[in-house]
C-alpha cells in the first residue's frame, strides 16, 4: 500500500488518468447512456488498466456522478453577480440548461432509476451532492457577509429549496421549465427567508 | 361505436370491470414492478378481453397512472382539518406515507426512467396529475373562501410547491423523508403566501 510521489504531483499522470477516464465516461453517458457504461469499457477509452479504474472509483455509479459533476462544474462556474438574487437565479438558469439537453436529460433519468437499496448507488450519489452543493454554498457565505441572509442560514436548505421544483418538474410531472419556474423557485427562497427573519410575526 | 346503456350503468359491469383490472394492474406494479406489466396479462388476471383493456387504456403507461390514481385516492381522502396549515400538513404526510412504501418507491422510479419523449408516457404522466392536483385545489378552495389565501391563488403552484422538495429528496438526493421536512415544506408555501401578501415591502 506504499504511495509513490508520483501518484500525487498535480498535473502529473495520475491527474491525468483521472481527466481522461471521466471524458471517456462523460462521452458515453451523453452519448449512449447509464446503461451502456461498463468500467472494462471505460479503461480500454481511456488506456489505462480496469485495475487503475477501480482503484479511485469502487463502481461504475460512483464513476458516472463523478463525470457528471466533473461535466457540470466545468460548464459552470459558481456565480457571483453581487446579490443573493442575482447568484440564485443565475445558479438555477445553469441548472436548466444542463437539465434541458436531451442525453443529460437521459442520464439523469437512468440515474434515478437505480434501486435506492444499492449502497454504492446510494454512496455515489451523495458524493455528487455533496460536491455541487459544496460549490453553491459560496453563495450563501456572501450572502450572509452582506447581511442579505441571517447568520445561521443552512446553504443546503436554501439550495434544496432553490432546486427542488425544476426536478419535479422534469422528473415527475414532466411540466415545461420556462423562466417562470426560475423566477418563482427565486422569489419562493427570498419570501421563505424574509418570512424567517420576521418571527413572531408570522 | 353504438354505446350500450348498461354501459354506464354506475355500479354495473363496466365498473366491476374498470375496478378488477384496476386491482390487478395494481398488484403486478406494487409486487413486481412496471416491466412485467402488460395488458395481455392484466386481460387475464381481470377475466376480461385484452380489447375491453385497450377500449379504455391505450398503453400500459395509461393504465399504470389510472391504477396508481385510484391506488393514492382510495389510501389518502383530501384533509379538511378547518386551516390551511392543517390541510398542507396533513396532505404532504399523506403522500411521504405512501413514497416511503417500498414497492410504491419502485413504481415511481420505474414511471420517471421512461422516456419523456414517449407521447403515450406523457399524456399518461399528465392525466395521473390533473387527477392528483384536482383533489389538492379542494384545499386551496376552502383557505380562499376562509380568508387565507388571495383569491387568486393558483392551486397547483401551492401544490407544487408544498411536493417539491419531498420528490427531490426521494428521486434526486435520496436524503431521508423525515418530519423535519415536511415542516419545512409547509412553511415554505405559507411565508411565501405571506411575502405575496405583502406587496411592495418585500
Amino acid at each position: 500500500m506504499a504511495e509513490k510521489p508520483v501518484r500525487r504531483r498535480p498535473g502529473g499522470r495520475t491527474a491525468r488518468t483521472r481527466e481522461s477516464v471521466l471524458r471517456a465516461t462523460a462521452d458515453v453517458l451523453l452519448n449512449e447512456g447509464y446503461e451502456q457504461l461498463t468500467i472494462a469499457r471505460i479503461a480500454a477509452a481511456a488506456q489505462v488498466a480496469e485495475t487503475t479504474v477501480y482503484r479511485r472509483w469502487p463502481s461504475k455509479a460512483h464513476l458516472a456522478a463523478d463525470a457528471l459533476a466533473e461535466l457540470a462544474g466545468a460548464e459552470n462556474p459558481i456565480p457571483d453577480t453581487g446579490t443573493l438574487e442575482g447568484d440564485l437565479r443565475a445558479l438555477l438558469t445553469q441548472v436548466v440548461g444542463l437539465v434541458e439537453r436531451p442525453e443529460v436529460r437521459r442520464v439523469i433519468r437512468a440515474v434515478v432509476s437505480l434501486a435506492a437499496d444499492d449502497d454504492e448507488v446510494v454512496r455515489a450519489k451523495e458524493a455528487f451532492w455533496a460536491g455541487r452543493f459544496a460549490g453553491a454554498a459560496a453563495i450563501v457565505e456572501r450572502a450572509v457577509e452582506r447581511g442579505e441572509l441571517p447568520a445561521d442560514s443552512d446553504p443546503y436548505e436554501v439550495i434544496e429549496d432553490l432546486a427542488a421544483l425544476v426536478y419535479f418538474r422534469l422528473l415527475v410531472t414532466g411540466l415545461p421549465l420556462d423562466g417562470r419556474v426560475v423566477d418563482r423557485s427565486v422569489r419562493l427562497v427570498l419570501s421563505r427567508q424574509d418570512g424567517q427573519g420576521k418571527g413572531e410575526q408570522s
